[in-house]
């Protein structure tokens, strides 16, 4: 697009023009409603039907399979900024969802098991008419995420899995969980491993105790397993505990690189606000627009990098996960690399998510002490936006070390 | 007290001993009803019964007229901050009410005419008991401190006052309002004065409207002025528009000063709550608690960096006013070193509070996801701490810029 | 190239592979000699004698005019950024040139001026040979940019030359100077302009007063012009007094870019230091390598930040600048879209020229004391890289400001 | 002093004001010869013979052994402070040598030895007249302060010495030396502990190997000890390796405060330098000084922030070291409450040395490239500024680990 002067994310497929076009007519219906779910604590169902019924759900299916055929980490990246921008408690769910199709759809790449074939294209026609919305439940409380409680343990048919998920982001909305688990298999060793869950299956229970500062409508809700049984199909065990199974890095990397660009629209939405609001605030005795002031003037400059910094170097970063999943199938894929480019993924997004807490924090000063009613919408976005730090993969108490370790050649997963 | 080894905000007299420890009984109370009121968005009425009662009010009143007879701005600033660990709301208005009183005594050192005296001393007598409770309203919305569109109007017997102000702490538990006015007197020149005005009288009227992200018990509501009628004495004209006039200067260096203190209050109890948790919080695979991990102590370490210097500062800027004060009668002030002085303090306020925020945001971290919930402890500082730099006579959009222009020689007045 | 797993800059084109490997090789001898040109103050000959003899320095010349062809800037970028992790000061001398030849081969296309095309290609050719060697003198001491006091006043056949520039990088390789001017026609009205000074014109002297912290071997000296004698064609008009000239935004974008590559260069060859440095430092009792401690962990950690951020934005802006400029023929650029694209630029640049020196800091402190030594080679990038905000077109004495009032929709050259 | 209005470091006794006043007049001296000093690298004995004469080197000696008698903290850091303006180098060596008799002097208050007395007498006495000039080496390149290499063995008469140390601030001044050791007595267990040795014993050697970025006159040098022999009283065993000894932790906190205190007077040397800069500097079209800009009073209000935060928070830990040091004789001392008051003073230092590395870096900014000159005063304290973070006892690599785990209650002393 010949025409931009600035690093705001974009898509860069006709696929992601359509889906990132989407995201923004969304974005503008959900922004209305965001202030009354925040208040209420409430989940938007409305929402998720609303982007069922649009197609956005489906945006990582390919078109053959009735989806909108998105497959730029690029795109889907664009898209969550968007809707961030509106309402940071969707992005980040839609974000969590979208990267389970975007990851089957890369599966079934490169998949020759014919039944596994079948099952990946029965997932991905579920996901692409909007009928399959995922919830990846992976944190539990108290623990690190490659070392899992949750177990699934071999049964007759089958596994049968027992645990509890904590932040299980979009939960309400789900059809279908992905969680890692502890799998014990007959040899009695435990490993890591993946379980794919029905959320009608029996035994699974939602439990609705997400009341967080920020971030009110995302239903972050507990998951409980009690006894769930699970087809043989529906676990599959990707490598020892602690550490981040190879197979499924791709995924870590997309749903991280999505967060940050989450919380990057409710930064930008902040600074929007700003921006306007210092164009008509007027402050005796001069009676001019506040813009006028140096020092707001200042602040203004000083979101602008951030947002600059942070809007250039994601979009560096979904170009490098392009190119890097375009030219590395599954079956290629070294722990070595991926861990390089976690790092990479992890640097931008820590950094953004801490400057996006800034840039709220700047509109909050712009604002005068009228941001911080709390019929504001800078009050509002100053609860979401600290939430960034705690999202996973790293939190600010981990990431440094891991980046670090990396660095300099030692084992990151030491860190954790 | 010789066994200190830390710089905790200490009193420096008999009188700020007992002051100082009233403060920390109410603290310790008032901590178990904060979360109530502020979720309700309550006054908590019984929180100024008790202080009332107890004398914390009459803390700045002497002896003689029924107070504890504190004089030291030390003693002040330290009560207000213990009161801040416990409730930051009641910590600013205690602030800003104690300030009064503590002036009214400073004036009446120096003061001559006899029927002044009386008056002071009566007003200090009611102070004294409880019986009388101030509520500084400065502030109003779209205009700088020293430009008040409040007008006082010269009427026979005395004047008549029109206007409103906004962020009015404490105007729920208040008898007088100290406000800074627009006197014009019958020449028809504006000049900026000064009202003393009882809450009874008629045309005075709270509007309650103070709905906000933090720091929700502080009742900083609206308070309007409709034709109120003032005794003549109650106005008094301070200087010309548009200067911070000599004579207030006191007040407005106390009140600044604690504000910061109460703010660091605020800190120091989500710093202490961050470090229990760090001791007792276990996280898997290791199951130690996460106070042994290097990066959980790199945050607690820098916390109590940023605590140790606004501590020290605060201190210092305390002793450096008694100092001051003691050695400059009210005729004796002179704008220039109370312009040097108040960028002192104005340095070390706008940092402390900008400090207290990121104190918080740490125990954040390393609360993990728990200082999130809205149940926490820790997501009510975050929200109540914010407030700080909002809060006059200078928010961080004129503060640098005047700290600037009074350490280059240039007119700081103009900043605004 | 899909193996990349991080955000170095990176060519984009065969010419730019080219070019890039060339920068690589001289980066890797200029790094050799870089010590002893910083400690004698001399400029190095060598490298440019040796950049001229690869063909680096007619890089951005059209290969049938004899250079290597490179269109994109972000080729150019990349290219600076790897002479700056040899020779900081050859790099910003090198970004300096480059630029100009660039701009050469854009104004180039769209001319339709016989004559001017004739002009524009012979030189070109002499770039493309190594024989034109131009430095960009525009900063004055004391002078906003768009202000300049060097005079070009109407003569006989064209004009005569006076004035005096500052810290004209690269002045003692070049042999043609690229100068604003305020040009004087016969209306005596003084207009914002722009010369073309052969070096060896009579009255063109280069006074060698450079000595400075850091960049040492820059030759960013002082130009004096006294009454040189220039061809009519060699003085171009471009708009009014304190406006950056629609027609040399281009140069002006692609140059503070570049520089902000340069810095990055700098602080690169520091990190790369201080790692390597970190996996050899063993320190007693346990004598492991430090790189095992935590708190080197931490610093490397956020030190990789840094370089991300930077690298990904520097690399966006790269882009968006190749397709902004593909998109826009000379005659079609908008003063409007001009500042919002420099808005973009100055954001990136701003910040990267920031980071870097933290990203130095952070390795002289992993470094211990060593790094402190005069012999150390951070002891002597911590000096070069502080020249970063120095660096035109805006300091951070402007640049925020700068920033802020495009963002703010206000008229920005007001805050020069 | 009642006129004081900012929180400039000053002294508290009549003793301390003459010494506060002698400071003053040689840092006024000194800042004429630094320049040159840095700039040949050469020791300025000449401020030390004048030191001598003028009878600072004797502050701290009672003035019946021929000193001013001084013994608080505050007087001392104070003096140092004003040192730091006018000569880095010689501050922080002034520091080390007066920590010494400031401690012996304690050490005397309490002895009942009475040939210890004798000793610690004729040390004092000879201090008083300038006759004793001590270095405090400790430092070893690669080993943490509490695990010396250096070693005195036990031999018939007293010990043995041998090792080498670094960084021996002010060891071209001095005539006795206190070196850390490891002492290894008969029973072959090697303990900690602390050697005075005559500068001029056979086997001492002072290599002149000092050559840095900056504070360049300090002679940092190395000393080596090559089979020294040691009267037996000269050696102290003070406790356990790896542990700071009780007894030497008033020395190592007055040290470690002092250093602060230097690097603090660098950083106003070069704020008030900017100051005077921007009210003299004038830049076209405006002609106005660039002090009227609102970007430089923001800049110059910045670094006010973190001066009086500096000051304030020196001043305070200054005067808790000498509450506790009154209140606590050497037999007294406790080492939890050591390093709790530890913590107190590196909070301070860590960050008082960061943020005078800040405030140069920010003069250096208003300066605009005049700074950057190799001839600016500027150049110079910004490259003797950056050797604050080194100084021991901890360096930002061991100071925030420190601290959090003395404020987790866990062992601190771990962390090295």
């Amino acid at each position: 697009m010949s025409g931009a002067v600035d690093l705001e994310l974009r898509p860069v497929s006709p696929a992601g023009d359509r889906l990132v076009k989407l995201a923004d007519e969304h974005a503008l219906a959900f922004a209305e409603r965001a202030a009354e779910h925040d208040r209420l604590n409430t989940f938007p169902d409305a929402h998720w039907a609303a982007m069922a019924e649009s197609g956005l759900l489906g945006a990582c299916v390919p078109e053959r399979l009735g989806g909108l055929g998105v497959t730029r980490v690029q795109d889907v990246v664009a898209a969550v900024n968007r809707l961030g921008r509106g309402d940071g408690s969707t992005a980040i769910g839609v974000n969590m969802h979208l990267s389970a199709p975007w990851f089957f759809g890369r599966l079934l790449e490169d998949e020759a098991d014919e039944r596994r074939v079948r099952e990946l294209r029965l997932l991905l026609r579920l996901a692409g008419s909007g009928r399959a919305v995922f919830c990846v439940a992976f944190t539990e409380h108290g623990r690190h995420i490659p070392w899992p409680a949750t177990e699934a343990r071999r049964a007759p048919g089958g596994y049968r899995l027992d645990g509890r998920k904590g932040f299980a982001t979009n939960s309400p909305a789900c059809t279908v969980l992905l969680s890692s688990v502890r799998v014990v298999d007959d040899d009695g060793q435990p490993r890591l491993g993946f379980a794919l869950v029905p959320r009608s299956a029996p035994g699974v229970e939602i439990e609705e105790v997400w009341d967080a500062l920020g971030m009110r409508a995302s239903g972050s809700h507990n998951v409980v397993y009690r006894d769930v049984a699970l087809d043989e199909r529906m676990v599959i065990v990707t490598g020892p505990l602690g550490e981040i199974a190879t197979a499924t890095f791709p995924l870590v990397l997309v749903n991280a690189l999505g967060l940050a660009a989450a919380f990057l629209g409710i930064a930008e939405a902040a600074h929007a606000h700003a921006v306007d609001l210092a164009g008509r605030t007027r402050k005796a005795p001069s009676d001019r627009p506040i813009a006028e002031r140096p020092a707001v003037q200042h602040q203004v400059g000083e979101a602008e990098v951030d947002l600059a910094l942070s809007r250039g170097a994601i979009a560096a970063a979904a170009r490098l996960l392009d190119e890097f999943f375009d030219g590395h199938a599954q079956a290629d894929l070294d722990p070595g690399d991926l861990h390089r480019l976690m790092k990479t993924v992890q640097c931008v997004a820590v950094e953004a998510k801490r400057r996006a807490i800034e840039v709220v924090d700047r509109a909050m000063t712009v604002s005068g002490g009228a941001g911080y009613a709390t019929r504001s919408l800078l009050s509002r976005l100053y609860r979401d936006v600290r939430a960034g730090p705690f999202m996973q993969p790293f939190s600010p108490l981990e990431a440094y070390e891991y980046i670090g370790r990396v660095a300099l050649g030692l084992d990151p997963m030491v860190a954790l």
